[in-house]
């Protein structure tokens, strides 16, 4: 299906930037978790990051849950998050309405839809359409929590900077978890903001890479071949807008290495299979093994950026000039970070439900 | 479904290393597609690879078609390959009951199935698993190249070395679809067969990078967000053993520029819209843009090496060490090159036929 | 999914009876279709039924299209549906808590949901649930029409009443598309309307059989065994709530005749193959033959009847004795016929789709 | 998908009547079941039904299992069953070509598969193909028999010959399981035989209805809407060629009755919930109740009968009369009842291993 994802746990999205409202349902979640819209709101506003370093569309992002949750806790059936769209400013978009915007997916929606997709701030193809997902998200991450599964994501690398690896992972996490800008080298953090401030400066943009971790994840969970956790973690990370990447452990690194040196070799550890090593980022033949789930996603620059740039015109076949007015992110990297733990919660929801049965995450 | 992959066109997949047979169902391909058993021999053969850089399991490979081929031609109904397992070696197992593999998916199998898997050889985790796809995959090729659409994949990077990108599409795939060992630059192609044969000489192994390009595809193939084309791809690359990263277009470096730098600008070109880059790697918003689709795969090193490992002895819950004996490749790159071909074939097979219909590829 | 359906076009529905509002997403219908607002109204108002014969819980159901319409036309992504539900008494509901009323799914969704479902109104598992289905089975209904394929529900059976069969189905479907009653034959329709009145004097319920015909379907849509035409239309049918039985063609009759009674002989008329019967319902193989698919429906008495019934108290684990208030419908056969209808638009929107591609219905 | 059905525990179905071999493959069931032989060739024995009253084809029908059992239990990876086509006489149809035989699916396949489909024997539409399905089926039934589930079917009308209803259900589905001939009343049996041989002697057919049984389900499985356990049963058994009609309890008959006289009253009985009467067959809202679930298909007679018939020419589009040559069955009814066996023991599987987990069918 071409909106929906999962199987046991499933999510639905639907909206457009600049229609009346955005939205997802969450199918197939156990029936009598808490629902805290506080945290939802929480999650919310990580998603919408520092005032300065974001979009001027200043949308409130209320989430109100239409089905699915009875005296605050969820009932088993589909959870409806909806989130109205209140300030939108169509206008800035009907001088593009012929006009593809570079590396957005204007044209290529175009050629799908025929022109009757609507174009205004990228349609349904708009980074907002994460909004429900990180609301959906917020659930699952709370389902999880309560099994002693926690899931964090921090900027690893932004232009030439780097962040910290994960190494203290239960601490980091938590961190995470409350930080507001989401990295874990604090004077890395500093640099980071003066980079992307200093892109939205001059009309420019920066993109990043994240690193997820998730801890406390059981072993034996995935499936060999097709349904991998590495492919179904994956697939929910190239699904969300603007990443051309996604790497597990070592990644694309661990190719540069003889055999002997990346292997992860196994010992016994207060009585329970720890590898030495986690170069393969807690996943062997698509099966969790127990350590710490780890990978990467490569998030490239936003699109949007305020400069003269060549494109077509679609109604009159010709070359053309654009330059992008509106109001843009000069980074979505660290609002990105919220989403990345979103889609990892609702993959591994469907997963450990999947393994374990329906009431798994049950109260 | 788990061993199951694809909606319109699917493929379903299954056997053990050392069981009687390994195989694969292809549903849903377009009926009138000319199979031609000896370019699905030809395919068998390189993925068999070098045979001074691969397995001493000399394993014939025959692929049986038992349905869904008549005069022979594809009739529309399930075609299934068969794949006998003729060359085994069981003994060499015996030995590694109880020990894990490092690196291998033993221990997460263990988890998942109780010890009631097959651990010969891996069982159903073993690459032998990726034959039947590649038989499967053959066929999917030649429907595709019947509309233009032509997919080839070489040995990017291995250890430090690396060989030229992708430039001149159309003459690079059509070389590699007749070379032994799929490298561009001749040169390069020696140093790579040189590092395979010094880590085989010393029991150890290398991985590396696949790049794979698929030529001719047209535009508005994919779906926003969670069908879109590079979920689809990845989650079929990550479902092949071994691989540990998936990148599009410029992949995890895009990270590193402003956008201004690397976004894809429009413009026409004999009357086709065409990008005057193609960071993206073909792909817009999930969709394909018409520009040549491009993508890496990150394959670890072979984990079976023949040197002393540490591990743990499942039955008695104690530190243990092993020596892995049998026969092994000292890398799989050179011979998954194939695999990465075939996968792609058979998604694209799927999102043509959804796009444009089940008749779309038929004669 | 549990609450969604379909592969290429595919709906999601939510929401409960006495939650906040209802609805449904309708993913994967081809851009540029009409969207007719007036019609999705008319829809509306058939599936309220008679008022006279209906509950006397009075919704509005006015339907909004929060996403997937632009410029009143399809964009071809989710098209979501919402209906708020306004005349709520949920009070009704509290006595009910503990006490599973009969034939309704109240004890086996405790059974599922562990006593966290909403329970007011039959929470989620409520016939009120049809209408988002009735809202995306208006638009789907009216992509068909554009391309000659009409579909038409009748009352075939209501206790010992029977109305003529389909005879004259271009004309009968017209009838029934703006009929206020959906029987054929005028004098069983009045009877009908007493049968159902005096089951609603007495307290009581009445139950039918619905029999749907479509005509226009191209011949060569749906696979052989699993995604059967008949199949797929009855697992959609047994979706509906009250639904117990599906039968196509003669259905169950066909199993006293014998063979040369009964088949479908094949004869020429004007250029194109038709069969002189139709006792198979237009389906052969799970495929249309290009004949007029027809199938019956059973629908049960509703369960909710004002009459002592026996049951148990979940909460003290002893026998009882309940007597339903609230507003309850004698009879939902005649509002549940333009569900048949829906049901059946997103069937064979979706079939269509796989078969000739997603732009299959577009403009 | 196309042949394949389910979601934790699925089905791929493969093959053709006069093709090399038909085949399954049986994905997802727990690991360490046992894996008993003798019982797959005794369920594969009834579905030859009687030799007196069955075509005279005779395949020996030995299930050779290429993966997913070891030491005599399954894996938890893909099962796979195959069976070679022995006693093949395709001359039979060579002079059918072009002549679709009245209500088989020689013209719907046709049109869907431009004349490539093989047409030897009905080709993949064969009834020949349930042969896999009932292997697959007889280990799925295993697996429920170790958890309580039983599962059992009879016939319960032919031509105007009725059976007794089921009464004492784990008697008669014991009495089921060893029984040559699937009728509980033996008077009723022999007349049935003597009906279906009549037939046979003048080159006709007859149909029948099964009626089919299931003890010891658990309550709470199912999903409301659209995976209803109704829905997905209904779905497997239109999949079985020949079946017309479904219907759950009392069926198409409670459309007759008021609902005071059909509720399902609620007692509890020894500590455990039951209903006073069963009319809605163990399912209420999509959902098992914890009451046996019973259900009746229609099966129509045997298309292929051995009297002249209307046709056309598709190669002339000319009209034509035909005679079909070949062995074929007077009736199928009776070797049908364990395909319904086998399908509804798939079904249950993955409904309960999407319920409570992966390793609930496990040892």
């Amino acid at each position: 299906m071409k909106n929906s994802f999962g199987n046991s746990v499933s999510i639905t999205l639907f909206g457009e930037s600049h229609g009346a409202a955005i939205g997802a349902v969450l199918d197939g979640l156990a029936p009598g978790i808490p629902v805290d819209e506080g945290f939802i709101a929480a999650q919310m506003q990580k998603r919408k990051g520092l005032a300065e370093l974001s979009t001027k569309r200043r949308e409130k992002d209320e989430v109100k849950i239409l089905s699915g949750v009875f005296n605050g806790k969820t009932t088993g059936t589909p959870i409806t998050f909806l989130i109205e769209n209140n300030d939108k400013k169509s206008n800035d978009y009907s001088d593009l309405r012929y006009f593809p915007r570079p590396s957005h997916a204007d044209y290529s929606a175009h050629c799908k839809y025929h022109g009757f997709e609507d174009y205004r701030g990228g349609g349904h193809f708009s980074g907002r359409l994460t909004a429900p997902l990180v609301a959906a998200g917020a659930v699952a991450m709370q389902a999880l929590e309560r099994k002693g599964i926690f899931i964090g994501t921090h900027i690893f690398e932004c232009a030439t900077l780097r962040d910290n690896a994960f190494a203290d992972y239960q601490r980091e996490i938590a961190f995470l978890k409350q930080a507001e800008f989401p990295v874990l080298n604090n004077s890395v953090a500093q640099q980071i903001r003066q980079v992307i401030g200093k892109a939205a400066e001059v009309g420019d943009s920066v993109g990043g890479i994240l690193e997820t971790a998730v801890i406390g994840m059981p072993a034996g969970v995935g499936e060999p071949f097709f349904d991998s956790l590495e492919s179904a973690l994956a697939h929910a990370m190239f699904s969300i807008p603007a990443v051309k990447g996604v790497e597990f452990g070592m990644g694309f690194d661990i190719a540069k290495y003889l055999g002997s040196k990346v292997n992860d070799e196994w010992r016994m550890e207060e009585g329970k299979a720890v590898s030495v090593t986690n170069h393969n980022g807690g996943i062997n033949g698509g099966i969790s093994n127990g350590m710490p789930i780890i990978f990467k996603t490569a998030v490239k620059p936003t699109p949007s950026i305020f400069k003269d740039q060549r494109t077509i015109n679609l109604a009159t076949g010709e070359n053309a000039t654009i330059k992008i007015k509106g109001r843009h992110d000069p980074a979505i990297i660290h609002r990105a970070r919220v989403v990345a733990d979103s889609m990892t919660a609702l993959v591994l929801c469907d997963m450990l439900a999947l393994r374990f049965g329906t009431d798994y995450l049950a109260n």
